[in-house]
């Protein structure tokens, strides 16, 4: 029974590939820098993308928002005046927990990519499978909030080593909370040695400076690269 | 591509609930109540287990701990002198985002369900897909966290409407947030209308009283029904 399902869902992440690099070629070819955002739910992401989006100096930025219902996030961001497409995974069954290749190939044609060099991919808000899904990215940023506990790079290793960029969110909640900074990122360690990380909270704008330099550099580094 | 992945899926809900009804009849045969504790990662399930599963007054409890990787929280669990096993759902690919019945399955030899009456199984920290395979499970208990945001019952609503209770936690944190409790609320029963909730704190202690008792009460009730 098990073995036959492990083997289903490895058939499906090459398949995934194989439309992960189809995107990746079509972003490519429209230049537009990929970054796939992840945390698990309400870490933050949403509200550190509201902080920054409309200020990446000369950076067109666009927005995917995944979430398995509705376009609250969606409609958060489209207040900013950019681009943003809404996908949601909750048909079939219950819902998806991550996007896929498929699904954001489904949605290039409503995005504006030429007209874009960022793409901000925001995931559905899990910390397993969204982190076992290429969708075509150029990078990957995880946002985890320091209310979230010391031990999740130990509990949820494979989200913490894919990632280019840990950004630590809620540190506003330090006094009032039991979280051992230095212990988290002694364990951030263990699972990503000195994975780039930055201390942020959104809703004091700590750090928040940091984030939004990083991210406006993005393009010009893939450029770099490519 | 994308029917053909749900048609795969939908089959596998089906064995699922297969095997989840053999689990319950085991349960049922050695006459114990079983728990199926969902959230997100970081929400605070293993310390409000903490707080109550030594004084359950009289009700014997063990744990099944899920997790991806490690056994932190049943390591933890096992300082209070129960019986704790762990599942890790790693194996594979990246890892698995819950626990299915199959799983819970290959646990039942390794738990003394002789010596129980109440059963918690702890489930991976995930929103959407722990909400979409049962167990076995006789009740539903869902943690959500203050610091999560208000909009997570309209985000994940197939978890809120399929928990019979949910643990609203960290309230000692409602201070320093901007998290309009009456709003979470109002969502709430947007999708599952007058839903038993309870507003707890693990670190505090409040409300901790109540959800122990409700806990403890659980083997009863379901004697009762059956």
């Amino acid at each position: 029974m098990h073995r036959i399902k492990v083997r289903v869902v490895e058939e499906a992440l090459d398949a995934n590939n194989t439309i992960a690099r189809a995107n990746r070629d079509d972003f490519d070819r429209q230049d537009v820098a990929v970054v796939n955002l992840m945390s698990a739910p309400g870490a933050g992401k949403t509200t550190l993308l509201e902080r920054v989006l409309a200020e990446l100096d000369g950076v067109r930025a666009g927005v995917l928002e995944g979430d398995v219902q509705g376009s609250f996030d969606a409609d958060r961001l489209a207040a900013l005046h950019i681009p943003v497409v809404q996908l949601n995974t909750g048909h079939g069954f219950g819902g998806e927990c991550h996007l896929d290749a498929n699904m954001v190939r489904s949605a290039l044609p409503s995005l504006p990519l030429a007209d874009l060099d960022l793409l901000v991919i925001e995931n559905v808000g899990n910390l397993v499978c969204p982190a076992e899904f290429a969708v075509g990215e150029d990078v990957r940023v995880m946002v985890c909030s320091v209310t979230e506990g010391e031990d999740k790079p130990l509990k949820y290793p494979l989200m913490f080593r894919r990632c280019e960029l840990v950004l630590v969110n809620k540190i506003d909640l330090l006094p009032h909370l039991d979280f051992d900074l230095d212990r988290f990122l002694y364990f951030l360690d263990q699972v990503h040695p000195g994975v780039e990380r930055m201390l942020v909270s959104a809703r004091t704008g700590e750090g928040v400076a940091a984030w939004r330099d990083w991210l406006a550099s993005v393009p010009g580094r893939e450029r770099a690269v490519a």
